[in-house]
């Protein structure tokens, strides 16, 4: 089980590094961890998936809530919401195999965004098991390398 | 001026910690952070942009590479690379100006990811400034929430 806990936090230098001791801290792992700005340039999100039951979900969320730094802290738990994660992998692609692999990216709906005589790189967005299926789809050809932004998360509907 | 940092670490707890604490430590500034799995299973790699001259890159690759649990550390000077950002948008956005908001998707290559009676939520990817042009343009609408991973890059052609 794992939880997505997003995090508005003040933009300011240190707070990265209080949240992730905290988490260090306490023993609570991190699958995957996501910083950017919001609209508003003295506010950023973090969005972060914790594996865990929901008492794991209760400390973290009790502990974020301590620090001065942190804004309001939201998790999807009994919500409707939308994840995406975004992945750029290249792939070793000879002329020959070129076909297959434009064929693979476009059932999954990525883009190609670089290629080169011996390699393709393709852009692919969606939740974790669509980014898992293709990376299964293309691993026999040989993956170069990968680079993967970690979940983002919102709720769905209107309320924010 | 910001540089494009790309860490290969092990993928133990407290990693994020030491980074990050350094970061601090040391008064670098982090403008973004984006974690991820690689292929493989015992590797993360952190995608962090820093603001900065090329001295403060080198002082933030010397200092990187002294953690035992930083594997490899790359930088996109003088590297022809791409650069990619996720970020879900939820505007809104009463049935009279959905049209015009699925223009403007449109014109951008976005997605629209769901949608409820006064509001939608569009997915976009791109470098910076596509974006931030992006967001400018549904500013007017009203902007609910919105939630961006970070900036991850990889270089182009074959060498990784």
């Amino acid at each position: 089980m794992r939880h997505i806990i997003s995090v508005l936090v003040e933009n300011k230098s240190g707070v990265l590094a209080r949240i992730s001791t905290l988490f260090a801290a306490r023993g609570f792992n991190i699958d995957s961890l996501a910083v950017g700005e919001t609209d508003d340039p003295q506010v950023s999100r973090m969005t972060i998936i914790v594996p865990g039951d929901d008492s794991v979900l209760e400390q973290v969320t009790k502990q974020l809530n301590k620090l001065v730094d942190v804004i309001k802290v939201t998790d999807f738990k009994d919500t409707e919401y939308v994840e995406r994660e975004l992945c750029l992998v290249k792939i070793s692609a000879a002329k020959s195999s070129r076909p297959e692999i434009m064929q693979i990216a476009a059932i999954f709906r990525a883009k190609i965004v670089d290629v080169s005589q011996d390699s393709v790189m393709i852009e692919i967005t969606g939740d974790e098991s669509k980014i898992r299926a293709f990376i299964k789809m293309v691993l026999p050809y040989g993956i170069k390398e990968t680079c993967r932004t970690g979940i983002v998360s919102l709720s769905r509907g209107s309320k924010n």
